[in-house]
């Protein structure tokens, strides 16, 4: 349907039917509301395909107005107001609905219809002078800003300088007649900035405000949040007209926020805040700290069971928890929002596994409903209870973890010293839509004023970032950059901790533990092992990692990397002598003193994965990457002939070292490689010394023979040859291994399970799969190395040098380092695995590069048809969610097709 | 059929309709010229597959000697002569014979048949007692070493001591008895040496020899010879058993070797060598130095005849020059081999046009018979012949070509030091098989014996390698490691130049003029360009190259790279100006200054290419390759540091330099890479800094416009990105050249025709191909990146470190940037093409890597469906006629299939 054929404007109870993608999900969720009979105040939308004709016009739709003029019609009756008459003036909210929610990050204006003329008839109707300027007021302030572009803080300039002469602290204070000096000033300011009126015509305003909606779907801040969620520049926003209720009519009226359950714990509890005699922008904005949503059964008992009533239907309609807003205008109930309500990721959890139980939804839909990305949240590291710290302040624990940086108060700043590698708490009274690229950048966010609904809560939990807001005892000079609490004085660049779990804030770097699962987690996940096809295998090579990956539920260990075993100080001189060998005797001679050590490496890991396959990559790094840096060695050897020319005290010394540093950087520029990346490595490395390969094996069965002998535990054995480029590669090497494999056998008397196989991590050993698989065991795509060939981009200059640039040029829609990149390495994935499993059907088919543990890339291996995945301990979790999600995918896929 | 039901042992005339590859090519040659009824001494074949069966059981089959036995006899009834029998003996030749010539390589046994009491006999029946010792001597020396593995100096130094004894010079002065007890102490020699008897069981002897030419197929030089050559191990060698004729029954007697055309010109005449009273090894091994066919006319006339006649009879029946072996025994003529001659690359064009104009063959033919990589000698330099030096001394023009470098003595320096990059001239007494590898390693040859078809001469030919042989008045002491020649004294190291063309040797480097192509040989071309379907276009980024490749038939430029551009020292000031820019606006000021070189160079390379197309590469380098190395940079910065510390004489201007040379390695180390090769480099530099690209497409515009409106000259501009992995890269710098371009045309209110396109030069550039093709007007192949990002090889690196060996264990065929790799390469180069032509139909597809200048890769370029190839000038000649062979084969194929 071409959106010519659809309407541009529709009241709430007309557009039942359309899409949230039509609607946007602000108007989706009035419409929904006002189908099944909830309180909602009579409104019209004008759907995101009239945005996007705007864009591609660059104008309003002709007749768009006297579409909406028609429709507001239907509305004036029903309630018997009339916009922009000054007798029962009609007002209304003009609100965008973006198909996904952007807290804050685009314009909503309130009071919307009021001028000089229309205001007075509304106070003489309420009989309130000092509510209808107040209302007129912000009006003008919220039109100037957001559809004149007049700056905030020349209106805020204004009324602190009224409140000042009339010494007065809060806006409340302030009376009817110096609101109306205030709004001569406001419209005067307007005048002087923009060098226009303020519009006194209300379908004037009424159309500077929907065209002032369309334009900030292209604000900056909204397109920096759409880059941070992925979320797509083409859906645009739809356009909410409603009629206006006030909060801010007394104390018998108000406004607030209410969830169907706590969106921080889980729990099946209504859940919210609300100030009486309020604007919902006061409670959003986190200016005033509103009540616990308990304390209206006391101000206003029958509006808080009518929301017990709203929220329990709610959560039967939508089948999920909302998030949602409500004004009280003289005792009435009013919804104007609802919502999936964002949680954190342990609540998503409890919901997900409480609605299956509650017979709300299948266990599927449960699975369905988590973003693995959000199980990072669970497996955030907390501070550790045994640690006695004091804490120097408290705040409200909005989005759980530990986080610990230095201190900074900007956002600008975070965002620099982020990038310098730095890790930052952005401290501010408040944080608004414009510090959303500090918040991104932070570890944790620390605010002084704010709930849980305030924008650091809402968009720190979405972020799965700790933060802790509304701690009100902490002081902000925000121009010394310092605050102080309780005496304590904290600077910029001091480092804190901040707890989101618990509130705390301590002075410092506090010790954290590790993570473990809720039971609830454990039940979602066990979900997910009944229904993913793929295997989770961890990336581990440490005893300590195994151990994790196995409390995680990894089902082995799929890439243990030797080259720690190489790289412990105490054997870096053995490993000296083994570079440094001329021969390989001299070669076997020092590998003979590593043999034991690399046993004893083995075996601490093998005891972790009892009955379980542990792949251990041959060694893979060029020998150089255990020598000094050649720039260091230079230097030195330099200043030593200059101090041995000298002849000067100490000559004699600077002599023995000389020589000795001569001697290091001979071979290390005789080592030396133009793009070591691409040179002798991996398996190029076993060629050419077969014996390090052959006491690397020997060291792997000697430790899992002992084993068996010795402490009866058994696993799987699986030797893996990296960077192989050719099929010759692993026949080689795959007979060397066999026969040591023989020889240890022999000397045991026994065997134990041994598979033999290959990493696919360049673009050749894919486009050869079908060779290379009658060598190999198995395969597991290394797709670390792959994406660096395929692409030709070398990860640590690439993503040094331009990638931030790709990313925000949007030459590349993501970092192909983080998420699989489908058309070129997928490409090649789908190539090797198909054709190897083709060559050899016992071929069994894994990844271990750092995309194994990504939800998207999971997907796209569910697809491929790989076996299994392997991740990095922490990420097994998100990957046995993430494996069940895939398969459902398919599942309905398959179904549907 | 299997090689059970096929004869192990053949008669020549039983052998007609058998193939090369089973009879071997000496074999084939033998049993062809039986058929048409030359004078060959009858004898029988064992063909390959008996060697392949002996191979796969490890001993000679059950039966053999029997069938032998057998065969033999009918040779016995049919010559009156009886082998073992010491009344009338038949003596007889034992010779390997392999498909593919391997000249020298394997191994031969002549005189075989004789024992102490034969050998009686024989004198008796010959009745020269000492020509039949002679023939004794020289098979128990053959039979000695080649059977029983005696090393061949031991018997020389017996043969010489005798020599020193008698005091004669010659082996023909030593008379019978002498002969007698050389022979006895030759048999106590192998005694001593083996321990077992020499066999005086003629029919052993035989079974010995058989052994020992299937053993010879795997000894080490021929092993060497096939992996130079790359021929197949699998192809096994035959045996040809053929009954003594003698050269050396007195001076009626003879042997030689004849060509059906000059083999070094090309002329069409009989040509060749004959030494009277000899064997054939005494010609071939270039110990006594032969006569000039010629001559024969006036020795035997009558021969000499014969020789006319055999010679036309060959060419007819062969089609092909043929270089034949003979002896005359007696007056009477005997052909013992022929084979199609190896010929210079001059002569094998000029026989093959001449071929043609004789109606012996057609066009095609004549094309499919040059091997592309030979022309490679045609297209060498040769000494300029405006300079006047004077050779020291002179010899035989045995393969065209001039080359220079150090002299050195033995096969085993020349590799090693070929190894390190010196160029290197072996210098010889004679040349022999064991030498090969130093041959190879060479870049010419000298030697002071042999002739025209001594191994030197022979080996040099085929390799197209400059070659001086027969230079008897230089006097070589290998001991001392000089020459000597007219009283000048040549050491090792020193550096000379031999001209194979005049046979000239010069001290020194002498200067050379590029090659021009022959007459014939724009006639071979011209034939190659009507029947080749691919494009051939030059790399060239000179204008002296363009000029060369237009000579040489090129049709355009495919590759002009731009680093030069920047490179050259007066631009470098101007260069780190660019550098060193902190902002853009710096960086144009620099650019600015570089525009007007630029464009000239630009307008120089265009003047060459007239009505052609040109193909600008974008600058592709990254920016620190224009900066001085770090590792020097350190040591400067150090010393300076520690000179400015000290606070000595001349610190202040110390301080001065390390100021500069600081700021220079901050810059260095800033821009320093990991891994350059895939680093920021390519169209990523364009994405950074687009005013390098746009200032690049200005140049190259404005030099097309200015030479169409002042000179009248235009070509076909087409601009090409490099490194290009993802269509956006493409997409954005394409739209940024459209606009430069844009502009440029309006400014001269003219416009040039300009094609846009890009290198593919990753494997996800391959991959995605049909996104990329919607934004390029051709691709070009950059195989050289393309080879080191499918295999994740970076050529320096490998090509030093582990290549070698990698083709010495055949874990690669050959050196895949060398040689276009298929498997990997190949078919991302396929897939590129397939999908990038179905995206957009009027692509054009090129190569522009080295692999466009060889032959091999060529075939798989015209098999793929490229457009067009583009090499180096020198190569242009070689690709034209290897795209006329391959399309030669697609048309055979497509015929047949």
């Amino acid at each position: 349907m071409s959106s010519e054929n659809k309407s541009r404007v529709l009241l709430f109870e007309e557009a039942v039917g359309l899409t949230k993608f039509e609607l946007g999900g602000k108007g989706y969720g009035l419409v929904e509301m006002t189908r099944i009979g909830l309180p909602v105040p009579p409104g019209l939308n004008i759907p995101t395909y009239v945005c996007k004709e705007y864009y591609e016009t660059g104008r309003l739709p002709d007749g768009l107005l006297d579409e909406v003029r028609e429709k507001l019609k239907v509305i004036e009756e029903r309630v018997g107001r009339i916009f922009g008459s000054p007798e029962r003036p009609l007002l209304v909210s003009v609100r965008s609905g973006a198909p996904y929610s952007m807290p804050g990050m685009m314009d909503t204006i309130l009071n919307l219809g009021l001028n000089d003329e229309i205001v007075k008839g509304l106070a003489k109707e309420t009989g309130d002078e000092r509510f209808a300027y107040d209302c007129y007021r912000r009006f003008i302030q919220m039109f100037g800003r957001i559809v004149m572009g007049v700056k905030d803080e020349k209106f805020d300039e204004i009324m602190e300088e009224h409140k000042k002469k009339l010494g007065v602290k809060h806006d409340v204070e302030i009376p009817a007649e110096e609101l109306k000096k205030i709004i001569e000033e406001f419209k005067e300011l307007i005048k002087k900035e923009t060098g226009r009126d303020f519009p006194q015509n209300p379908w004037k305003q009424l159309e500077m405000a929907i065209e002032a909606v369309f334009k900030s779907w292209n604000n900056p801040r909204a397109i920096v949040y759409r880059k941070a969620y992925n979320i797509p520049d083409d859906l645009y926003t739809a356009v909410n007209i409603q009629m206006m209720v006030f909060g801010n009519m007394g104390y018998d009226s108000g406004t607030g926020v209410g969830f169907t359950r706590n969106p921080s714990t889980g729990e099946k509890k209504l859940y919210g805040e609300y100030l009486l005699n309020a604007q919902g922008e006061d409670v959003v904005a986190g200016i005033r700290t509103p009540k616990p949503i308990e304390e209206l059964k006391n101000d206003l008992p029958q509006v808080y069971e009518e929301l017990l009533r709203v929220s329990e239907l709610l959560e039967k309609h939508f089948r999920e928890m909302q998030d949602f807003e409500f004004t009280i205008q003289e005792g009435k109930l009013y919804l104007l929002q609802t919502r999936n309500g964002k949680r954190t990721a342990q609540a998503a959890v409890k919901i997900a596994v409480d609605m299956v139980n509650e017979g709300l939804i299948t266990k599927e839909e449960a699975i369905a409903r988590i973003d693995p990305n959000d199980l990072n949240q669970l497996l955030h590291p907390r501070i550790d209870p045994n640690v006695k710290a004091k804490p120097i302040a408290r705040g409200l624990n909005a989005s759980p973890g530990a986080a610990t940086g230095k201190v900074v108060f900007t956002a600008d700043e975070a965002t620099e010293l982020a990038a310098k590698g730095e890790k930052i708490i952005l401290v501010r009274p408040e944080t608004k839509p414009e510090d959303i690229h500090g918040i991104i950048a932070a570890q944790g966010i620390l605010t002084s004023r704010g709930g849980m609904t305030s924008h650091a809560a809402v968009v720190a939990r979405g972020m799965g970032k700790p933060a802790v807001v509304g701690a009100e005892m902490i002081k902000i000079d925000l121009e010394k950059e310092i605050f102080t609490v309780n005496g304590v004085q904290v600077k910029k660049y001091d480092v804190i901790t901040i707890d989101g779990t618990t509130g705390n804030v301590y002075l410092g770097a506090i010790p954290t533990i590790e993570p473990e699962l809720s039971e609830e987690l454990k039940i979602l996940l066990s979900w997910a092992d009944e229904i993913r096809r793929l295997g989770v295998r961890a990336n581990a090579e440490t005893p300590q990692a195994a151990r994790k990956a196995r409390e995680f539920g990894a089902e082995g260990i799929g890439l243990a990397r030797t080259e720690r075993m190489f790289n412990a100080p105490d054997r870096l001189p053995i490993v000296y002598e083994l570079i440094f060998a001329e021969n390989e005797e001299e070669r076997w001679r020092a590998l003979n003193k590593l043999l034991p050590m690399f046993k004893s490496d083995f075996k601490e890991i093998f005891r972790e994965m009892v009955g379980y396959p542990v792949t251990v990559r041959l060694l893979d790094l060029p020998l150089h990457e255990f020598l000094p840096r050649i720039e260091e060695l230079v230097q030195r050897v330099t200043e030593l002939r200059m101090i041995v020319k000298s002849k000067k005290k100490g000559y004699k010394k600077a002599m023995k070292e000389l020589e000795e540093k001569e001697k290091i950087l001979k071979k290390a520029l005789q080592l030396a490689e133009h793009n070591p990346m691409i040179g002798h490595r991996g398996c190029r490395l076993g060629i050419t010394y077969p014996e390090i390969y052959r006491v690397q094996t020997r060291a792997i069965l000697e430790a899992a023979l002992e084993l068996k002998r010795d402490e009866k535990k058994e696993v799987h054995v699986e030797i893996m040859v990296p960077l192989v480029s050719e099929v010759n590669e692993l026949k080689i090497l795959r007979q060397i291994i066999e026969d040591e494999a023989e020889k240890v056998f022999r000397e045991f008397g026994d065997r134990v399970e041994l598979h033999i196989g290959t990493m696919i991590e360049t673009p050749r050993a894919a486009l050869t799969a079908s060779e290379i698989a009658r060598y190999a065991d198995f395969f597991s795509y290394g797709t670390n190395d792959l994406t660096q060939t395929t692409f030709g981009f070398s990860r640590d200059d690439v993503e040094a040098k331009f990638m931030a640039q790709y990313l925000e040029k949007k030459i590349l829609p993501y970092n192909p380092f983080e998420i699989i990149d489908e058309k070129g390495v997928g490409r090649l994935i789908k190539i090797g695995t198909r054709e190897g499993k083709e060559a050899n059907p016992k071929l069994v088919v894994g990844i271990c590069g750092e995309h194994g543990g990504e939800p998207k890339s999971i997907k796209f291996f569910e697809e491929a048809g790989l076996d299994y995945v392997s991740c990095s301990p922490y990420r097994v979790p998100i990957a046995r969610l993430a494996a069940a999600q895939a398969r459902l995918k398919e599942l309905t896929i398959k179904i549907t097709v």
